[in-house]
């Protein structure tokens, strides 16, 4: 593992690092958080998983979660949305390929080789943190953004790790049955829609739950409204009784603005969860 | 004006905005943001200037200041750092030319024509944002960052605005001894040094002084330490018993990652004195 950088930041530190990835067959780079505390001793960690063209950056410079994050006493990673570089298979299209990972481990052509991004984010990344930094892997929950949302929810909801409380920010709810999701689970995982539903939150939702409490924030004006599929999700999180929130909030978009105002609420009800 | 973008945000709105401006012969984009109060009336407004190589947008999206202005119900307002576009000079150099103005009002060609961005940030865009928006021009604050702390400080000690507070992250102190500072003012302003005075915040202070209370924070490891010549704004300040407190804060340094840490002390800050 390489340190690209680490800078001072409400008195903890914001590093980025890069490291040999089995998974995903090359270089991967991340952005991790640590507050203060981790300087005495482990502490818990929050995932957040980025959107379609975002990279480990976008949400470390414009969602403000290390402000909250630091006053709570815990990490926050920032994970990669796809492998990246030459020799990874691309697509011209802003949403498959690079930029693009939907958090799946894709089983065709060309994608199969790199694009093992389950298995990089809900696997190899957590263990590769917990072995390098003062984090506690017994304390872990999720959030993300977009299809980060649609991450967070299938990659809890899949049961590889114990994530003690799962949120999202305007997620990707109902992928098989959008066009932000068909076109890339077909490309990803072949034409055989039964493998598709392992990674479908609105379906996973109905199957089985999710054991952790759940938070979703959607904004009611979200310019991609109509590909969340938001209605999906909402009504399969009643209809199974789940713990949970689904909230949606006036004249919000799909922008950095709309995450950064209530990364406050998500950070702190991921906490309680965290510190329980 | 055009509306460029607006986007809700901590209940407010973070609009976007271009117009010809008469100072700098052409179009200018800003960053405006206009807590939720501003819908009842005229709310207090705190200027945020940029840094080199900056636009409009570095603070708007990385500073995290509208969580606090929400909080305080103070608009914010975001200026570009200098004119550009097609027939506007430029120079190869990042710390020369558009993106790299100054705040000063050129008297030297090829500058002069587009380059009086002291007259745009102190006198054209203050009187429209009170004309188009809801904003008190009688309770004004202004702070900065680098450069944008130089503009900060030294157009407050110009007298023409009365703000109630001023404060900056990582100024520029002493443009006049700093090769960030000799090579611009005097590509701008020209060889004559007396004319450089009126830029230079440690000469202000050490000649006039400023009539609002002065907070500054500086990194003890910014990387750009030795062009800010912090120590000899801090000397003029408590010589002349200025009102202020000049802080350095231990490893920070000049990223965004120091201004969103100390964001929320310096619109407090500012809000205590709008709020009087």
């Amino acid at each position: 593992m390489q340190t690209v950088s680490e800078n001072r930041c409400f008195g903890g530190v914001q590093g980025v690092y890069t490291h040999a990835s089995k998974s995903t067959g090359g270089d991967m780079t991340f952005g991790l958080f640590l507050p203060e505390e981790a300087q005495e001793g482990p502490v818990p960690v929050l995932w957040y998983l980025s959107g379609l063209t975002c990279t480990h950056e976008n949400a470390m410079v414009k969602g403000g979660a290390q402000a909250w994050a630091a006053e709570q006493g815990i990490a926050l990673v920032f994970p990669d949305t796809s492998p990246r570089g030459e020799g990874v298979a691309d697509d011209e299209a802003y949403d498959l390929g690079q930029g693009a990972g939907f958090y799946v481990n894709a089983t065709q052509d060309p994608w199969k080789p790199h694009f093992q991004m389950f298995d990089y984010v809900a696997k190899e990344l957590p263990a590769l943190i917990g072995a390098e930094f003062a984090i506690d892997l017994d304390r872990q929950s999720i959030t993300g953004h977009s299809m980060g949302g649609h991450g967070a929810l299938t990659i809890a909801m899949s049961g590889v790790t114990q994530f003690r409380s799962v949120s999202a920010f305007a997620p990707i709810c109902n992928p098989t049955g959008s066009d932000w999701g068909r076109k890339q689970l077909s490309a990803y995982l072949g034409e055989d829609e039964t493998n598709w539903a392992a990674h479908d939150a609105s379906l996973l939702m109905a199957d089985r739950g999710c054991d952790a409490p759940v938070l979703i924030d959607t904004g009611t004006t979200d310019q991609f409204g109509d590909l969340l599929k938001s209605e999906t999700l909402a009504q399969a999180m009643v209809a199974r009784r789940q713990d949970g929130q689904f909230r949606m909030q006036k004249g919000y978009d799909h922008s950095y603005f709309f995450i950064s105002t209530f990364m406050e609420d998500h950070v702190n009800f991921h906490a309680e969860a965290l510190w329980r």
